[in-house]
């Protein structure tokens, strides 16, 4: 499969679906509005869409069936970034060569876009779920969704990722921050994608496994890109260029594993894992 | 009735259940599970679970069942107040005799477990909705809810109640910040209690229109047991403290006459709503 064009296509997919809901200047203060998408557009590679969509077609449904997932964890995902970046948190100034939210719109409208997209996130699975189809498998996937973007993962993960220098931390706990802070979102994005496809329980407790192995050679792969890991919640600190990437490589072999016999039509959510812990930007 | 029986009674109901669904510091970093708790108990008058309670009773359901929008709904209610209070925002030290939680926790503590307070209410939503009845009911609720949080209600209405000063804003444009900062989390607390009673449209429709009017109501209260209202989002600034209270008595009125008939069943919801516009304190 060819990883770029699938990321492309799905990520159209997903932006025109986002622009579709996020609020236009004219039903929201106007700075609300645009600070809402200032970090959505233009956005990163669109992974977790891609994951959600390709878990979908990994359990037999069509790809479009995650389109809700698809959107909510990049809203969730977004949110969090615009979060992460405020100056009592990382204090960054750009990302993706761009001024952070913060620095374009100040520190409060930064504060309460993030919380905004963090609502419309779960707005969009409950609003259009429930039109598009069974009740019970849009409250199963918003509840994964919720839990991922929670205290027990996503948040909980970020709060122990700014005290990580002094935790002193062992390869371990850096291993439990990425698992919460990246890899929460990205299991989330592939068990509700399959949710909504229609998973059975026992292909979804395997694809979470899937899921988690995947988000945290991720974030390996994101700390052997980042050449900045002074004191930084990176395996490489810990174990070196090679030992990071050897363990990465044998999380990715124990997430493939779990999918083995989901057969070809898991080809693309495979080809998206590898592409996930090999890429090189 | 006796309002501060039922305030009470009802306020121990919610207050159990948000110490089950809190996440304790075994669970999630230590700091986290504190600062999430911090603001939650001791809790305030736990006002918007009883309009829950009370509106599940309109309906002629038990007042348990709105249990879930309850306690979601003083979540929601809790994590604005959280990052209302951020030094980017109000900038308050004290809050309910308390140090606030950025002052008792630091800043990005602050930002972060508002953050999760707010995927709590979502997550208890859907995770105990699945369990407690019909889906369709609780994905309803969960709709209202996103929507009473985000950019065109609780969200947009922060903002411009941080503009208010460049605003020069007129009695029109202060109203409309009420509404939607303080009177949408209200009517939801209302439509979803309502909701999850099994109300029918006609009279989700009525319960929004009486919660929207008691929303701004309880919100012009406010502003006159506020004795500072220089420069602040206050009606008592543009039409002085008789004026202001005319037009809270009249939204009071109009919106009593939208569940009169509803009967005897909907007195505690009557009462709580009179309460809400002229209590004292």
């Amino acid at each position: 499969m060819d990883v770029q064009a699938y990321l492309h296509e799905r990520g159209e997919w997903v932006d025109a679906f986002l622009d579709e809901v996020l609020p236009r200047p004219d039903a929201v203060p106007p700075s609300l509005a645009q600070a809402m998408r200032h970090l959505v557009f233009p956005g990163g590679k669109r992974l977790r869409p891609a994951l959600a969509f390709a878990a979908a077609e990994a359990v037999g449904a069509p790809s479009e069936r995650a389109l809700l997932m698809a959107a909510a964890v990049e809203l969730i995902h977004t949110y969090s970034l615009v979060h992460d970046d405020l100056p009592c948190m990382d204090d960054d100034d750009e990302r993706r060569g761009r001024p952070t939210v913060h620095v374009a719109y100040g520190e409060a409208v930064a504060v309460l876009a993030g919380d905004a997209l963090q609502a419309l996130a779960f707005e969009v699975l409950a609003a259009r779920g429930a039109r598009a189809g069974s009740s019970e498998r849009v409250l199963g996937a918003l509840r994964d969704l919720a839990e991922a973007a929670g205290a027990r993962a996503l948040v909980g993960g970020q709060v122990d990722d700014l005290a990580v220098d002094e935790m002193r931390a062992d390869a371990a706990a850096i291993e439990s921050v990425h698992l919460r802070k990246s890899g929460a979102l990205i299991a989330v994005a592939i068990v509700g994608g399959a949710r909504l496809g229609g998973a059975d329980a026992a292909t979804l407790a395997r694809l979470r496994r899937f899921g988690d192995c995947v988000g945290v050679a991720f974030q390996i792969a994101d700390d052997l890109l980042d050449r900045d890991t002074d004191g930084a919640c990176s395996l490489v600190r810990i174990l070196g260029e090679t030992g990071a990437r050897v363990r990465a490589e044998a999380l990715l072999a124990e997430a493939l594993a779990e999918v083995d016999d989901l057969g070809e039509r898991a080809e693309p959510l495979r080809d998206l894992a590898r592409f996930a812990v090999r890429r090189e930007r």
